[in-house]
């Protein structure tokens, strides 16, 4: 787990008439930030004795679980359907992680590891609704704060509410008066219905570019809603379009492959959503959360194909 | 300026059978490494009480310079001939510098920059032949060694030998039995043909997808060359293609937009050729230079694989 760069976008400084920074995340060895949340989740299973976790993800919790796993020398096993792609198979393997392949959907994946807690002595690595898990997230907001002090506003990619619930946490603390965004697609976004409905509640998935943002945020969810409902001071819900362009102008001047998920503070910029389009009044921070996409997708969005 | 995350590369760790690393310069504020050696430089001549600085670069260090004068309250002028393409000369602006266009050739835009110096007082801040330079260039060479203190192996791209004198340099002092290498292109590689002379030679300068990696090191040469030769273990040199499958597999495999330049080690070790295919003995650092690429090459070279 590395702490990462925050660098100035020139081109979006010029857009936004602020300073905007980027908070690079794509260069954690996963390819993600979620390795900061399984890394501090992880530390304190093992400080308590555990030497065996699980999770269901084969996305970016699934790597990041595995990776610290290894790093840590406990065992990992991740859950999936026989449904699931071999590459993303292999790349758990690749991280040391044993891959259970069970059944024919994500719950019949889910079940496996819940079998593997009840009977084995496994424990479960929730991929965003835990306090140790939103504790790690929140390391992003601390370091953001100790770079920029002066910070003014924060876009952050909103899904399940781990991220955003820590990083904002952070931050507040830090710098009270700082504005938090929680960025999304159009496209199922689970805890902005959650949030209009003042509970949570269940949308179905859709396919989006901003694949990494969908999923339920749990009907029983402890944490995350409550705190995202306390921390957060603007939604922005955006279209496929406009992700395609976060995406490209990600590529084009910053020089970066993202994925969608990642692109959203970026699209949402571009398209004038960020505080509405009102003047900032200070230094604006885009997370960039990660850059595992699939690179024939990705060629085919920038034109390289 | 930044301290740069040092990333393991599962891919290529694969194919190396040793752990290797990637140290990622592409997240500098600019884009490349030149903003070490040019902040380390301006520092000194600040403190010397400097006020105007003055170079000919239109590419990383141009770049640099700029950036860092202004980070430093300091003026910049960057002298380029009429025939430097319209966004590099915007590029240079929107970092704060002034462009000063003379001629038609980039030797009438060095002697407006020493006709700067001459008649206006401003400082001649040197690509690579200077030992501030090479002083910032160092401080990668004090990072990997750092962050990896069993580093057994660090492949630097090799043009004038700025980075590759500071890092073997700093890298040495600390971890005496590391091996260095210089990576570089088949066309025209100024150093190389400097190094087997045994003394610095003039090349013809062709195209490469290397082309930051091209330009002479100066007949009058007075410390990159003699440091180069004395702390360079080996040298490869890359054919285009081989270039190109460094540029492809970055893309691909790491998801990163990397210049042609920064692609070498990558290449090099794709190739085979690091180590002359030996065994390696412990972790492998590979300098990853800069993102600077221009989008509609990299579109063609990541399309076509």
């Amino acid at each position: 787990m590395l702490r990462t760069p925050l660098v100035e976008s020139h081109a979006l400084s010029a857009v936004a008439k602020a300073p905007v920074y980027l908070k690079l995340e794509t260069v954690q060895p996963t390819g993600s930030f979620k390795l900061r949340g399984a890394t501090n989740a992880l530390v304190r299973l093992a400080e308590a004795g555990c030497t065996r976790v699980v999770t269901a993800s084969t996305g970016n919790h699934g790597r990041a679980v595995a990776h610290a796993a290894r790093a840590l020398g406990i065992e990992a096993a991740v859950c999936m359907s026989s449904l699931v792609p071999s590459n993303k198979v292999e790349a758990v393997r690749a991280l040391g992680a044993q891959a259970h392949i069970v059944g024919k959907s994500q719950d019949d994946a889910q079940h496996e590891a819940q079998r593997l807690v009840r009977e084995e002595g496994y424990a479960y690595v929730p991929p965003f609704d835990h306090l140790d898990v939103i504790a790690g997230q929140a390391t992003i907001g601390i370091e953001i704060a100790e770079d920029l002090p002066d910070v003014a506003h924060i876009a952050v990619p909103l899904s399940g509410g781990g991220l955003f619930s820590g990083v904002a946490f952070a931050a507040k603390q830090i710098a009270p008066s700082v504005r938090m965004t929680g960025v999304t697609m159009e496209r199922g976004a689970a805890m902005h219905a959650s949030l209009v409905a003042g509970k949570p509640v269940l949308v179905d998935e859709l396919v989006t570019l901003a694949d990494s943002l969908g999923g339920g945020i749990g009907l029983d969810n402890r944490h995350t809603f409550s705190l995202s409902r306390e921390l957060i001071d603007e939604v922005v819900l955006l279209d496929e379009a406009s992700i395609a362009r976060g995406i490209v102008h990600a590529y084009e001047a910053e020089h970066l492959v993202l994925e969608g998920a990642a692109a959203v503070g970026i699209a949402a910029l571009l398209a004038g959503r960020l505080g509405n389009g009102a003047v900032e009044h200070g230094p604006i921070v885009l997370i960039v959360t990660g850059a595992n996409i699939d690179m024939n997708q990705h060629r085919r969005i920038v034109g390289a194909a």
